[in-house]
C-alpha cells in the first residue's frame, strides 16, 4: 500500500480542485494507494459528499492552519506548525506517508523538504527539475531550475546523476543523453562554472555525457536531461512557460505548443531528498493534482530515492 | 559623409548576400553614405557588375586573405593580417572608415572590437545586446548576450546604462525602463551576482531601474532594456531564436512570430567600445546586411559612442 499525503489548501484553487484531482486519479487507479488528505477537515468533508470517491481509498488529517503564498517560508513552518505544509512533513518525517505532494508555498515546500526529511547520503544540494515537451510527444527534463542559484561545479554533476535516475526511471528513457547547458558547443566553452562542470560529467561513469548544449537545443530532443545551475535554469523555464501565453494570445492552436501548458504536468519533483516530495504550480487544477499523484506513485513504485541512494552510495566507495 | 567598412566576405552567403545588402542599402540612402567594401578584388569586382551601386557610393578595399568560422579568434587575427576581419578593424582603428560590419567569424570580431579600436575611458567591458520583439512592433534589448560569460555587479551595472543609450538613441525609446534578468520579482532575490547587481542598478541615477524581472517578462514589453551576465543572456537569446524555427516547422503564420527570425534585424551592436562595430548573423543575407548598415549609421548620427563616452565621464567625475 502506498500512502501518498497531500497538502489540500495549497494552490490557487484549494481545495476543490486537489479534490477533484483525487477523485480522477482514483477513476483509474483503485488498487494499493491511500491518499491522505491533509486539510481543514470540516472543508474538506464538505467538498468530498460531491466526489464518489472510496472511503477506503482516503484518510483525512486535520490541519486547521494555511501557509499562504506570499509567506515566508522558513518563518511560516516555524510559526504555523500545524498547517497543511507542516503537519505534510510532519507525516512524511515520521513514516506514516510514504510522499508529499502540495501546490502551496514554494519556498515552504522547498525549506521542509530540506529540512525536515534530510537529503539522501552523499547528495551535496537536493535539486528541483522541470518537464521540457518535446515535439516528438515525449519529455526532456532540465535541472536546476531555481532551487540551487548558486552552484559548483559539483552540484552540476550531481543534478546530471539525479536527472538521469529520474529520467530513466519515472519518464522511462533508457540511457539518458546529459547536455550541460552551455553558450558554445566546444569543450572548453563557458563561463567558470561550466568550464569547471564539464570535465567532471566527461568522466563521470554513471551518466551518459553528450557535451555542451545551446539554448537553441532546449527545445529540441538533443539531451534527454539538460543540467546547468538554478538561475538560468529557472529563467529558461519561465521563458519557456511564457512561450504557451504568447502562443494562446495570438490564438494559434497546435498541438505541440499546447505541451508547453506546463500546467498540467503536474508538479516538479524534489531530487536528492529521502522521500518523494513533488511540489505543485500554484495554479494547478484537477489534472495537474492527478498527474502529481501518479508521479509520487511511480518514484514510490520504482524506488527511485532508493535507486539514488545506491548510486551515490557507490560514487563514495573507493 | 559617414564610411562605412563591411566585411564582404564574412558569413554563410559571403559575397553575394552582402553586394546585395549594400544595393538595397542605396536603393533608399543615396546621400552622405560611403560604403568601404573589404574582400577579394577581383571576386567582389565580378559580382558588382550584376548591381547598379552607384559608382561614388563605394570603393573596394583588397583583402586576400578570409578567417574562417571555425579558426581561433586571436591566433587567426594575428596570423591573418590580410582578412577581411584584420583589414577591417586597421581602417577602423587608423580613421579611414567610421564603423566596421562583419557576418564572419563572432569570436575574431570580437577580438579586433577589443583590442584594435579598445573600449571608451570608463567601460570596464564592452558588450553585445540582442533584439528582442514584442507584440506591439516595437523592439526590446537584452544584454549581454555571450561576450562577458562571467560577470561582476559593476559589469551588469555599466551594461544597463550603455544598453540604455542604445535604446534611447538608436531604438528611440525615452526613459528606457532597465530591468534586471532574475528568477524572482522581489528585491533580494537571485544568485548572489543578481543581489549585489541590484542594489547598484537602484541607486544609478542615469537609468530608470524598474525591478527584477523573470524569464516569463522577457517576451512580453515590461522592461525595454534586459541585463543579465552573458551566460544566462546568450541561452535566452538562442532559446529565443530557436522559436522561430519552431513555430515554422509547426507551419505556423502569425505576424509576431516572423519577428523571432532574428536574422532580419542584421547584427548586434558591440557597446562600449571607441567606433561602432556591428557583428552580423553567420547567416545573415541581404535584409540583414541592409539594416546593419543602417544601424551603423544611426550610430554614427547620433553619435552613440560619443554620449557613451560623456556618460561614463560623468560618472567618473565627483
Amino acid at each position: 500500500m502506498i500512502r501518498i499525503g497531500i497538502d489540500m489548501m495549497g494552490g490557487d484553487y484549494a481545495p476543490l480542485e486537489a479534490i477533484k484531482g483525487v477523485a480522477a486519479f482514483f477513476e483509474g487507479n483503485t488498487n494499493d494507494v491511500h491518499c491522505v488528505l491533509i486539510g481543514n477537515e470540516h472543508v474538506l468533508k464538505n467538498h468530498l459528499l460531491d466526489h464518489s470517491i472510496p472511503e477506503m481509498a482516503y484518510s483525512i488529517v486535520h490541519a486547521p492552519e494555511i501557509i499562504e503564498m506570499h509567506e515566508h517560508p522558513t518563518k511560516a513552518l516555524k510559526e504555523k506548525q500545524q498547517s497543511s505544509i507542516a503537519i505534510g512533513f510532519h507525516l512524511l518525517a515520521s513514516g506514516k506517508i510514504d510522499g508529499f505532494i502540495s501546490a502551496g508555498n514554494t519556498g515552504a515546500m522547498m525549506v521542509g523538504a530540506l529540512f525536515s526529511i534530510k537529503a539522501i547520503e552523499g547528495v551535496i544540494r537536493p535539486t528541483i527539475g522541470a518537464y521540457i515537451p518535446r515535439e516528438d510527444g515525449s519529455l526532456g527534463l532540465l535541472l536546476d531550475v531555481g532551487l540551487n542559484a548558486d552552484c559548483k561545479p559539483e552540484n552540476i554533476n550531481q543534478f546530471a546523476v539525479l536527472g538521469s535516475l529520474f529520467a530513466k526511471h519515472i519518464l522511462k528513457i533508457e540511457n539518458p543523453r546529459v547536455g550541460l547547458v552551455n553558450l558554445g558547443e566546444e569543450e572548453g566553452k563557458g563561463n567558470l562554472l561550466a568550464q569547471a562542470a564539464y570535465p567532471l560529467l566527461k568522466e563521470n561513469q554513471q551518466i551518459q555525457f553528450i557535451g555542451n548544449i545551446e539554448g537553441r537545443d532546449i527545445l529540441v530532443n538533443k539531451a534527454d536531461v539538460m543540467v546547468c545551475e538554478g538561475f538560468t535554469g529557472n529563467v529558461v523555464l519561465k521563458l519557456a512557460e511564457s512561450i504557451y501565453d504568447l502562443v494562446k494570445r495570438r490564438n494559434i492552436k497546435d498541438e505541440h505548443f499546447e505541451r508547453f501548458n506546463f500546467e498540467s504536468y503536474g508538479g516538479v519533483p524534489v531530487l536528492g531528498v529521502s522521500k518523494p516530495v513533488i511540489i505543485g504550480h500554484g495554479i494547478s487544477q484537477a489534472t495537474a493534482f492527478k498527474n502529481m499523484i501518479n508521479i509520487a506513485c511511480r518514484m514510490m513504485e520504482t524506488n527511485l530515492t532508493g535507486k539514488i541512494h545506491d548510486s551515490f552510495t557507490e560514487t563514495i566507495q573507493p
